[in-house]
């Protein structure tokens, strides 16, 4: 029954873009194989969400890779001590602090060995340049760019076949892909956006701010626990 | 002294091929950066021997990138036990198993972001399209590709700065990159090739036929041991 679906790989990090996107690719019928990463990030939190979201979906394999990113350093994001995470909004003139070099290059390598093996026709991403313009990795440009270097450098390429690089979310507003999200019954609860990582949301944060932020334009209440509630 | 020399990120196995492109990168006159991998191979003798060369090199900083690619599985050089080492001689009609998915997107990712980090004007490369002219990735037009996707991708290409992948072994026959090598004393004996990784060079798997080949249409004599002499 599994031979003739459609597959894809989706790029899951337990958060709240990266969830939709895996309901959206779910909604479409795909063969689901989500990929999560353990870089060293600070906030590991979103992983474990990682896991219940792929179970909530029933995909047919899941798998965490673990790179030592947090050695190469250069961002807020990671175990970089002497820069700090942001509060005061993100400036779309300026790359935030938050941005890990290269980040998305490297996951969607990885992603894409992984479809070359399990013989994926995509690969899913929750890349958005609404919110976060300044990432420059997360822009339409990067994203064709990449798509043709991949299929240039795989044996998958090079047998004619083609790995597409989807990013369904890429010019949705917060609040349009929670909008499509709950339409789709994502488990929002199964998610996690705080940059901090306590035991509740911080609620003060960027990521906690666009997430609230996003909610409320949408329409909807956000059903996670914030320490400012 | 460092603050104005153009620095240069090397890809380094502790193969023949990196090592040359690590004293050809040296003889530019470049600060070097070298970057090596661990990602499950089955064989990584080869290590040792890169931190042999960067020492030797007195490189300026040595990182090394651990990654669990061998859970993605897909190829004889990973833990991937239903492939087989070949000792065949390589096909290059066809892709060998020893082609491990993606992987020089993979390292070339990751090592877009040390670049990025430490202000790279360039990363160098051991890609050769002449032995291995199965392996995709190690084509031009997949550089080529990778490079504007990188630039796009990366905060660097967005300040109009611009990394560049220098492959300077990628028309260069074993035997050219041999002669190349010892014109500018590389230390052959700090390298490795051989897939099986005993004490000795095994001397009949591809890797070890095809260094014993090059040294000898380059008039050399190689200076590690078979098990084979």
């Amino acid at each position: 029954m599994t031979g003739n679906n459609k597959k894809a790989v989706v790029l899951l990090s337990g958060g709240m873009d990266s969830a939709t996107v895996l309901g959206i690719a779910h909604s479409l019928g795909y063969e689901l194989y989500t990929i999560s990463f353990y870089y060293g990030q600070r906030n590991n939190k979103e992983l474990g969400y990682a896991t219940k979201l792929a179970k909530y979906y029933k995909v047919k394999e899941y798998k965490v890779i673990t790179i030592n990113l947090d050695t190469i350093g250069g961002s807020a994001l990671l175990t970089d001590t002497n820069l700090n995470i942001p509060t005061n909004r993100i400036d779309n003139n300026n790359i935030p602090v938050t941005y890990v070099p290269a980040r998305n290059i490297i996951f969607l390598s990885i992603a894409g060995a992984y479809a070359e093996v399990v013989d994926a026709e995509a690969i899913f991403i929750g890349a958005n340049q609404m919110d976060y313009t300044g990432y420059p990795d997360c822009r339409e440009e990067f994203l064709t760019a990449f798509e043709d270097a991949l299929n240039k450098g795989t044996k998958t390429g090079q047998e004619g076949k083609r790995i597409k690089i989807i990013a369904p979310l890429l010019h949705m507003t917060k609040a349009e892909i929670i909008k499509k999200g709950m339409e789709l019954g994502v488990p929002y609860q199964y998610t996690w956006s705080c940059y901090v990582g306590g035991r509740k949301a911080c609620g003060k944060c960027d990521a906690c701010k666009l997430r609230l932020q996003g909610f409320e334009e949408a329409g909807y209440q956000d059903v996670i626990p914030y320490e400012t509630q």
